[in-house]
């Protein structure tokens, strides 16, 4: 549980004269509360009452594991059976009808957005807690940031377990499951997301999917991986080669290090988020390459794998210390070869840390 | 691709006057269109118009695999320094201003909503096309149920793994690494949710974390797991015992199979979905274990590993064939013992057939 940020959400809603917010994202309940679940089409719901306390609401088979969590204040549960819509009407009445109740229209369904009002129809909708918890998310406390580099720490692990993976004719989906297993055996319980890895012209894909290609001589090795640890996430990627590369593959690789490197040089408070994008896309461009360069620098990182701030040309944002973000420059060239490098880190007051130490220059498996 | 149920989609619309579709929900645009991917907090969305060809918008780094995929329509893409919303209300308004757009009410966010409004503010949004994908995903087409049964082969298969590496002294952790492991070296990309195996007491917990819990004499090990393949889903859970189980376990274990198998058998067209769970809760509360049988019988299955229909007391929905569900009954006694047994199958003319294969007398592992 996160008391700390409860305490700041409370803030804003004393502020805004908000007396409940209904916090519905899995991710920002696991945030604020410290239970992580997924509901699927079931309904898990945080209320934050600015008088009372909070509640967790969750189905019915759920409760104890809630309260075995690390959220110390009530949990209410819903059967199958049950309309989970009219106890959360009750429980909230009972302290009450709200003036004003704040939602997360980023992540609300319009349905459910719809039963609520209609629950409470002399309430105020219009306040969006949203943009408050990207507020709040996008600043790091320390002990975040600690457990960054602890999920940080295990990408590392899994470089090095899928780099000696590597040989002549193994295929794709292989490294990727010895990665996978190496982990899950060591108790990591899920990879931030289906772990990539891309030989060959599949590279050039930003988004591939992983399956029989077989790693010959003369490829580049796409890596691009993480865990989710103690609630947070990792994500970085390498790309190394099988066998001396070509002149071209040294070329293209050395001119996304340089990008990379750059914009990490470039973090620091102060920036713009849209500058450092600039800063990265400016090199590949100065090399010809910039058309191959079809995406973003980068994306926030926290108790989620994407979320704010969004590195991106145009992008405002004033960088701040505590802010934690991935850098990962690439140049895909369809049929021909693609390369990204990645690393998430944390801005410090001078500039930045990596969670993810994996060497950068060009790694050639022998 | 799925062409015919994008025209039965189209037919809807005709019958509703509804110029345009919005499709929001990841797994539903795989459904009709064949692509599947996770934007993340990017915009990927597929519009299905009743006179011109249907359209798919991704971010720009997903337009190569989108047109890769079986997908034959336009693919429009746009880049993250573009506004994604600018660019569909473009494309939208090149067809002419559509005077009913229907959207998905339980899939989009308040905020897209209300985006989306605001570009077409003479439109008419009050359609939900929700409950219509729904019930087109209810019933499945002899292709699709062939896709299931893949699915249940290959969930079959990692219960023989799992078994196996059933010995003493085994971490949790260890058993489902193995599991993965095995299944990705073949090929599978995706696990259709985070694997579970849980032991002794841990099974107690219906959806609990493995972790370091060694398996010890007299366990129950309960294995929770399913893949995607070929994008459909599969969920299946088998308990079984280390060493010669206790009276209790057996006692425990002989109610489940029975309310499992008794519900089995009721499954055909003409039942009801809540008819189905009072089947099993029935023979459960014959027992006295009633309390202990805290989730609904069933959910259904497809390209998503929870869906339509909800196997839950007091739902009417007449049972049809062509329906693919789950029938997962069990008794969780906390800090004592834990059962469930689950198969998938689909809904034939008299009966049904389960799509894992799997024993279910109760195997003790020696």
């Amino acid at each position: 549980m996160n008391q700390e940020k409860i305490n700041e959400l409370k803030k804003w809603m004393a502020s805004e004269n908000i007396e409940l917010t209904y916090i519905s994202d899995p991710g920002h309940i696991a945030y604020f509360s410290g239970y992580k679940s997924d509901p699927h089409e079931r309904v898990l719901a945080l209320f934050v009452s600015l008088k009372d306390d909070p509640f967790l609401f969750t189905p019915a088979l759920e409760v104890e594991d809630a309260e075995k969590s690390s959220w110390i204040y009530p949990v209410h549960g819903y059967l199958d059976s049950e309309n989970p819509w009219e106890k959360i009407a009750q429980l909230i009445k009972k302290m009450g009808t709200p003036n004003k109740i704040a939602t997360e229209k980023e992540a609300l369904t319009v349905a459910r957005f719809d039963i609520l009002n209609n629950y409470f129809p002399t309430s105020d909708f219009s306040a969006s807690v949203t943009p408050v918890i990207e507020k709040l998310q996008l600043l790091k406390t320390p002990s975040e940031i600690a457990k960054l580099m602890e999920a940080g720490n295990w990408a590392d692990v899994a470089f090095e377990i899928g780099f000696k993976a590597i040989k002549e004719g193994a295929k794709e989906q292989e490294i990727l499951a010895e990665i996978e297993y190496q982990l899950k055996r060591q108790g990591i319980r899920s990879m931030s997301f289906d772990t990539l890895v891309l030989t060959g012209k599949n590279a050039a894909s930003p988004h591939g999917n992983p399956g029989g290609t077989t790693v010959a001589k003369q490829d580049l090795v796409l890596f691009d991986l993480g865990v989710v640890y103690n609630g947070y996430c990792s994500d970085a990627t390498r790309t190394v080669a099988y066998k001396e590369p070509t002149d071209f593959q040294k070329e293209i690789y050395s001119i996304v290090l340089e990008a990379q490197l750059k914009a990490m040089d470039a973090v620091k408070p102060g920036v713009t988020a849209g500058e450092l994008d600039e800063v990265a896309r400016g090199v590949i461009s100065g090399y010809g390459y910039g058309e191959y360069f079809n995406h973003r620098l980068g994306h926030g990182i926290g108790t989620t794998v994407h979320e704010y701030p969004s590195l991106v040309t145009g992008n405002d944002l004033v960088i701040e210390e505590g802010m934690c973000f991935s850098i990962e420059p690439g140049i895909y060239i369809p049929d021909k070869v693609g390369v990204r490098i990645e690393d998430c880190l944390h801005v410090t007051k001078t500039g930045c840390e990596a969670f993810t130490k994996t060497a950068k220059d060009l790694i050639i498996i022998d």
